[in-house]
């Protein structure tokens, strides 16, 4: 067991090394010609570098995995591994794209505990000295926010672009570029949709139903993370529709599980663990599945008046996690996630899969390190 | 002579329809499948689809008028000239997805005189009921301005992307699409660049120099109104290296007097004409080129504490507009453009030019409706 642990964790280990310089590959050419548009631009491409480089590489770790799972030895040495890496890639990108986005919109200025790109063009702005020196501290504040806020918009549209570029050029058969395509195009709509429901709960577009919260986390969170990487990686060992049809059921039920479990983190996990800003879900007013639970419980009046506040204090975001412990939402969700994760093991296992026991295998270790999550 | 300029217009007409038809075709697979992520995912498309179609389709024009005029009939049958409508409508769809995003950034909700996609959202949040009725009204527009800008946000994501599948999956040979693909990295990179930049410029984080304006400005709107459309079409086309590269200098002129034109439109013209919020220029403080040229005059201290005035009214506007005419910056940007259109035709018919005569007609009308510009 332990044996078998270390030997995994040395795999993932090499894996991880192979997909940071395939990322370090695609983006030092961009960084580059980037240095061309002036320093401001070169500073953009620095912070961006470093940024996608600290990721947790968890998308193209499962794409990698799942081929590696689905190839022999063989197919490795013709080439296709080395597209299959460069996809992998592009999808850290395209994850990297969705996230800038996704803090412009929140107006988050922090991710994994540190300041993200917002937050650092944010602070370099107040150290460096101002193009017109005599400008209000405040409007000061205001003008920085807009440059780095505007910053993440444009370095989003790059990395967007960038992702479809590798895709686009990839060498494989016109007919497998073209499977690869349409599953980018149909992963974008999905993502894009889904933000599109985030953002319409929290600012009250759309009414907060529990089904709503689900199939929103579903299209924002599952498609690119779960779908994309494990579709791909069928598509590129020329696996069968059905191992990919089969793979879509699989990546739902692991992608609600992991999304749910991401908002159990922010709203109940330590934030020197998680990284964000503690509490910053309940002051922003998120609409996840644990609120939209706690909306149908007799203890929603008690909840409400804390929800979506600014300003809450420590004290007051404790009351909340008590109260939504009280109300049941906390083990809901927990007993949701148990749900949809043996709901997605079943799927693999079941007796007409056409999963191959390789990539079963490879599944259970990736659902293993879903169970044992704190980040 | 009227024609001549008939028949011109009579050939503009067809090449709009078939743009259009064009531009439909790509939009209206996407939207019918929008329609299965709920009702707010299918009415922003619906806002989408009739504002792109609203376009004066300049882009597109120049692509496949200029790609009708390297070609012959023979070629034009040959299914080429469908592949160029396609890359010329998803160039079109690669300027609205830009439009979007330099709305949110510059905080515009209006766009040729009309609400803009996110004017539109905005105003019909206020009629349609929301679904947390109780929230007071001052922090309701704040919730609709939001969901509008993120909304612009999103879809300017999906316009990016569709683009891109676009020239993906161009039915054209593998080099051909290359060359292709890189032209587009090329432009989205410069584009963004240009676009950080002018929000550099905006924000006092770069400072205002008249060279650094009009190098914002070719990276900005020169090199994918201009050089994208006129390349892509040689390259469509098959034309010589030497016809691109031409190409490459006739676009930086060209696209330079456009976008000067822009400027002197926006600070001078007519809003009726130019469809603009009347002097959103000098309330947002834009650092456009005859901002630049102000400066430097004796001028500025008395046009400086007007520039940049959120509700400078308009009797200090037309302060405004005098002071810039006095100081000679209308003059000057007069001038300047009627340079850069000179330089643009003079690469055209230079006794060693590459570009064949049947293009260097197609340029001289663009530039005479350049000339003729009133919006």
């Amino acid at each position: 067991m332990v044996d078998s642990t270390l030997h995994r964790t040395g795999i993932r280990a090499v894996l991880s090394q192979e997909i940071e310089q395939e990322i370090t590959l695609l983006l030092q050419a961009r960084s580059h010609q980037a240095r061309s548009y002036g320093p401001a631009f070169a500073r953009l491409w620095d912070i961006t570098s470093h940024s996608v480089l600290g990721g947790k590489l968890l998308r193209p770790r499962l794409l990698v995995g799942a081929f590696d799972a689905l190839t022999s030895d063989t197919e490795t040495e013709s080439g296709l591994r080395e597209q299959a890496l460069r996809i992998a890639a592009a999808i850290e990108l395209l994850h990297f794209a969705f996230l800038l986005h996704d803090d412009v919109i929140d107006e988050d200025v922090l991710r994994r505990g540190e300041p993200n790109l917002i937050g650092q063009l944010l602070h370099e702005g107040s150290e460096t000295a101002s193009a017109q020196p005599t400008t209000p501290h405040a409007e000061g504040h205001e003008r920085r926010l807009h440059w780095a806020r505007s910053n993440g918009i444009l370095m989003g549209d790059l990395m967007l672009a960038a992702a479809h570029q590798v895709f686009a050029r990839a060498a494989l058969s016109p007919s497998t570029r073209l499977r690869l395509l349409d599953l980018l195009d149909y992963t974008v709509v999905e993502s894009v949709a889904g933000e599109q429901s985030d953002v319409g709960l929290g600012d009250g577009i759309i009414a907060s139903e529990l089904s709503a919260v689900l199939e929103m986390t579903r299209l924002k969170t599952a498609t690119y993370s779960f779908e994309l990487p494990l579709r791909a990686a069928a598509i590129l060992a020329g696996s069968s529709d059905a191992v990919e049809t089969a793979l879509v059921a699989v990546s739902r039920h692991l992608g609600a599980a992991f999304q749910l479990q991401d908002d159990l983190l922010s709203a109940f996990g330590s934030s020197r663990e998680h990284g964000k800003d503690p509490f910053s879900d309940f002051r922003e007013g998120k609409e996840t599945a644990i609120i939209a639970y706690a909306r149908q419980t007799a203890l929603w009046p008690r909840i409400e008046p804390l929800f979506g506040t600014h300003d809450l204090d420590e004290s007051a975001a404790r009351t909340m996690q008590a109260l939504l412990a009280e109300c049941g939402a906390h083990d809901f969700i927990r007993t949701l996630i148990d749900d949809q994760i043996r709901a997605g093991w079943q799927r693999v296992r079941a007796q007409d899969s056409p999963i191959p026991p390789t990539l079963a295998e490879f599944i259970r270790t990736t659902i293993d390190s879903l169970k044992d999550r704190r980040s």
